[in-house]
């Protein structure tokens, strides 16, 4: 039992995992049951489609509706689920800490409130007052998302938002306070003076509306618009409008980003020292349990309880990988155990991705030697290898361009095959391992679009003779073909640094992604119930006669720039509508539509859209990714080596009969990251390979990311204040990015 | 001599100039001459009337034309002026490398050029070719501005957004790559789809045409317009343009503000160091002039020295200040001189803002003293000190902010007669040297706000009898009167900081916005010679008759909206245009007028705009502002105490005799900060004030003040690199913000 504790512990440590449970026997099983990773995906998934069911409720999206009773049975089987895995964490954590964490309570009330008001909606559909029924618990529906175990991240990013809140209060008074300002005496400037819009709408006639319009001035929705009635009256006017976007769009909506970012920052780097306080303290505890005295006085771990607790993992490692992990850890000098320095490692070294050496394991090599060592196949492997290869194929790919451009349809087939020749060629030269390999992510890349455009065109060429194609195929097809030209930007070095900073903070980005969404789906759920069905739109109708079926907005802007599509009908067209206030442009003409055929309370949902999503989450993402940007960037230039270079130390790789393989990885390493140009390298290299069987060290890049930047963001700092950063958590992390590989 | 040249060294130190000269006498007399503040402010006053010619010369700002012979007389003595300083020049710098220093060489360039230009002008106008004569050269004038010797700040901040561009090169190289591909998949899927935007026009039936929206699409200005016509047709198109929007818009936007501020920075870094290795060697050359070798084989610079040094700088300081410095800067164990060490902070020392403690001497204690201590008077300064009286006119405040919105004209007297009051009382209290101080920003600001609307509507009410008064004025009145309610936001600390915050850093903002005017004018001359006269704008049209004088714009968006006062027809329309076009929104609909009154290649002069003053320029300076920002806004919550610490210890001011003084001191520094509060402190300094006669240090918030900030920016990192910051240059730029006082 006290293994599986260790055991529990570690991984808890492993996975960042800080929950509070009974450590009898019963209760360490079923945690362990409950973190099992198929029910923790199952859990995502099931809340996934909770969030769908939006999809086909009504207002369904056209050609989706399905029954209420379908739509709410597919919801109670959603809820039974969370209810199970609640029932599941009830069964080993502590009552009294079950009962009073806030997340608990939260999902608690969320399926109460949930359950009452679908019987409410059921109770009312099926009465007189049918037209009146609404589901109002629609809108609390990414709590769940937010508050689940499984969701961790998510959740941190929803705390450190919520933190963030109070510290711009101030600034945000000063704004809004400073608009009130500029609108009191744009109103006593202008007032008197009996302008007009252009469209006849009275200018700063009326207090609410002036500051309306100079709110919207500052997103620069009706930038020049606002100002011109004035401006043709008086060219000085144009100096208040100055002075104004001045002060409340460039200096405030800086001041936002400054303040946001400050506070912000401080949040998260507070999250990431208590997260690596708990992991420390999980080891701790787990090496508290596995201890030994050790001749000398020394605490440490002994070989047996090391392959005891490796064994009692929920996935025990392969003997070799425990054995490896051993090797790196224990003490080599004092042939003593693991002490508690090199313990404290174990979580990090645990989540270095570790595969044997499988890049020897040519699949040509070993099932057709002599072909493949045989001179045409030499000659062949060093054409592909060669500098004018990559050339030949940037052409090749600029000619294609101008095909397409063209419309040079039969130039297609030759293109096709010649790019599914170069995957072939390259698959050869490097073998299939290889070339597949998890950081290669331009082969990657290139795989899947060559392999889809030549599915979909064989299908294309299949289906012609018969029936008619359908046009959204085509479509297809055409994307693949002009993605197909983003392969010349993997073959220049300098561009390629470039995607892949992008492409590395692609993971992180995707918390703040489904952070977004959240918030868009609650948004769009109340903007269904406000606004659905009022404004429609009908196609084929000519630019005059169209009204988007509501009468009220004859002459209005909206009407006139035909965004009778930007509507709240259904879920998808709510989102792409929220997308569109996102972006900011023309946001006023879609408010002011929604306030004219309901009532100008309407404004109210627009605006705190406004607040909320662009100003302070937009903000923090614009934050998050100037550093990250930033951060990888100066990475991805210069301190690769160093960071690699520290790892292999650290690990205690560098003994002397280790030394040649150091030094030969090293310079694979950065050919890994500078992805396409290791060709020449692993030419080389195989008849190398081929002698010592190795193992191979590499980080895995996926879940973990935003958890490695974070961490890398603030090693710095953190480093200052105690902890062993050095030591325990830098040369990981920033491994992370390089899909460092080091050989053992 | 030597004392000569040391005192010039000393100067070139404290002001930061780098120039090389000749060390003959008459060489340093001409270069004392040269660097008199007379001659230097006289020659910026020049530099700026060779910009306002522009109002004057055709076309001219109506009502201000001039005969084109007018101009040019102001303008050939601008240039006269100029040459002079180069004369001027020339007569102390070594003739090689005055002949190879870049900016001089552009500055005879541009005046040969200038020459030229205006004899050809001169040759046309009077020739039968007048139509066609134009003045190519006005454009160049901002060079002047640029690289004289007077503006260094603007300087260097060009030469660090010059340095800035090949670094955001691959990365302009990249997104227009990605532009162009995005083009030819919308181009590709809706060419054959037969689409029309609302107005009519093809929907991406062009190549070029289709590139453009999408990249109008990037800076958000048609965001949901361009989306709608294939978003109507399908829905699922809608991805396509969020896809774009996500990539272009906010990850390649945000990559360059990442890539700008990284290299901007690195920059500036580099310019800040050499800055302070130019300040400390030339101070080592004085030192070296300077020094005796003291008892104990030590190098220092004796009393005498120091006296006649001092005696030789241009503006030398008065005897006392002498004095002071010697005993800051002395070594006092040794009874010996300054030491090298000491003495690289003179510059530092000398541009701390030094005067004899003036706020002793409260002008009522010195007419009236009895009168200032009666018991009524005490009672009233007790009043004005206490918490109700700020509270009291904060009601008033809001009170006349109500009686401002509901137009009660009536009371405008009783208020304006409050707040004189208030004023007074205020000024009573703490005697009118001090309420002038020079960090009280608010004073300052109550009290010019006041007194410009009492002296307006005393002369609006004289005048209201005797004739119609002119509306302008009462405009003015008005703001006035608005810019009132701005004391309220002095009156709330946390509001006061944010404020102060932003005053702050405006002067270093200043430069950046001289540089933005500069390339504002160089694009409005060149707006003015491509678009000048082909959009008017006649005042009181209807909506359906105006026409912009121009048939070529019948049917644009450009129309309908009524922007023909968007015009490039005088300099400050064209000014105002650029501003608009700076904001974004609609800029697209201003190219597209001015692209069909002239012809399509006037998209290349609003692109390079945008690409040069939105995309480099203005994300110079948010990367600028928000660094500022946040130091400013850490520091204004944290940091000021230690700071002020800091310096009192290391100017050797807190010997023992002196604790007192310090601590006393350091209370009210803090409250000098928090300007308004520090009324207590003051009644109860004043009698210890009048036993001991204090000097006070302040620092020059004037000039130096970016300096400063850059300094401050980057004091961290390059202590790293063995700059003694923590000695010579940080505790005097930190105070530069406090307004610190030390007493000795």
């Amino acid at each position: 039992q006290n293994y599986l504790l260790a055991a529990n512990y570690i991984e808890d440590a492993r996975f960042g995992r800080t929950m509070d449970y009974n450590i009898d026997k019963e209760s360490l099983l079923n945690y362990r049951r409950y973190s099992r990773r198929l029910l923790q995906w199952g859990t995502v998934i099931f809340m996934w489609w909770l969030l769908l069911i939006g999809l086909f409720e009504d207002p369904a999206v056209p050609g989706l509706a399905l029954p209420y009773w379908a739509t709410m049975l597919m919801e109670v089987f959603c809820l039974v689920v969370i209810c199970l895995r609640m029932y599941q964490l009830s069964t080993f954590v502590p009552r009294r800490s079950l009962l009073t964490d806030p997340k608990n309570i939260v999902i608690a009330l969320t399926i109460v409130v949930t359950v009452m008001d679908m019987i409410i909606y059921i109770g009312m559909i099926n009465s007189p007052l049918k037209g009146s029924a609404i589901r109002v618990s629609r809108v609390v529906r990414p709590l769940f998302m937010i508050n689940m175990n499984e969701s961790r991240q998510v959740r941190r990013a929803f705390r450190n938002i919520r933190n963030t809140v109070p510290e711009i209060i101030n600034v945000l008074i000063l704004f809004f306070f400073s608009i009130a300002l500029f609108t009191l005496l744009a109103f006593k400037l202008f007032q008197l003076r009996d302008l007009y819009y252009r469209g006849g709408e009275p200018y700063f006639r009326n207090y609410w509306d002036s500051f309306f319009d100079l709110y919207v001035l500052v997103t620069t929705a009706n930038s020049p618009d606002v100002m011109m009635p004035a401006y043709d009256d008086s060219p000085w006017f144009a100096l208040f409008f100055i002075a104004y976007i001045v002060i409340n769009t460039y200096i405030f909506m800086n001041l936002f980003l400054a303040v946001i970012y400050n506070s912000y920052r401080a949040h998260l780097k507070t999250e990431i020292r208590s997260a690596v306080l708990w992991k420390r303290k999980k080891l701790e505890n787990a090496f508290e349990i596995l201890k030994d005295t050790m001749p000398g006085e020394k605490e440490a771990v002994t070989y047996n309880s090391w392959i005891m607790v490796m064994k009692n993992l929920t996935y025990p490692p392969s003997f070799p990988k425990i054995s490896l992990f051993w090797e790196v850890l224990h003490n080599r000098n004092a042939d003593g155990g693991i002490e508690l320095k090199q313990f404290l490692q174990l979580a990090n070294l645990m989540n270095v991705y570790v595969v044997e050496d499988q890049s020897a394991v040519n699949i040509f090599v070993k099932w057709a030697p002599e072909v493949y060592a045989s001179r045409p196949s030499k000659f062949v492997r060093k054409c592909v290898q060669h500098w004018t290869f990559v050339y030949l194929f940037d052409l090749l790919i600029l000619m294609n361009a101008v095909c397409i451009a063209f419309d040079w349809e039969s130039t297609e087939w030759f293109f096709l095959s010649i790019f599914i020749v170069e995957i072939l060629l390259r698959m050869y030269t490097l073998g299939p391992k290889e070339y597949f390999s998890f950081s290669r992510f331009w082969n990657w890349f290139d795989f899947i679009i060559i392999t889809s455009a030549f599915i979909a065109t064989v299908i294309e060429a299949s289906l012609d003779e018969l029936a008619q194609f359908p046009r959204e195929a085509l479509d297809f097809l055409m994307v693949m073909r002009c993605l197909r030209l983003v392969k010349i930007v993997g073959n220049i070095d300098r561009f390629r640094i470039i995607v892949m900073t992008i492409v590395n903070i692609a993971p992180s980005l995707l918390t703040y992604g489904i952070v977004l969404l959240m918030l868009y789906y609650a948004f769009a759920i109340v903007g269904m119930e406000c606004f659905g069905g009022k404004i429609k739109f009908t196609p084929n109708t000519t630019a005059s006669e169209n009204n988007c079926n509501n009468t009220k907005l004859e002459g209005s802007e909206f009407l006139r720039m035909g965004y009778c599509n930007n509507n709240f009908n259904d879920i998808l067209h709510s989102l792409v509508t929220l997308v569109e206030l996102t972006v900011v442009n023309q946001w006023h003409n879609i408010l002011l539509s929604y306030s004219l055929v309901t009532s100008k309370a309407a404004r109210v949902y627009f605006i705190f859209f406004h607040l909320i999503v662009v100003i302070l989450i937009m903000n923090i993402i614009v934050a998050f990714v100037l550093e990250a940007f930033i951060l990888e960037y100066q990475l991805s230039k210069t301190t690769i080596e160093t960071a690699v270079e520290k790892t292999i130390q650290q690990l205690g790789l560098n003994s002397n009969d280790h030394i040649a393989d150091v030094n030969h990885d090293k310079t694979e390493l950065i050919n890994e990251f500078d992805v396409g140009d290791n060709d020449q390298y692993s030419g080389k290299r195989e008849p190398h390979r081929k002698e010592t069987p190795k193992i191979r060290f590499r980080i895995n890049q996926g879940h973990k990311n935003i958890e490695v930047l974070l961490q890398r963001m603030f090693e710095g700092e953190l480093e200052g204040e105690g902890f062993e950063f050095a030591n325990a958590e830098e040369p990981m992390t920033l491994d992370g990015v390089t899909g460092n590989s080091v050989t053992v």
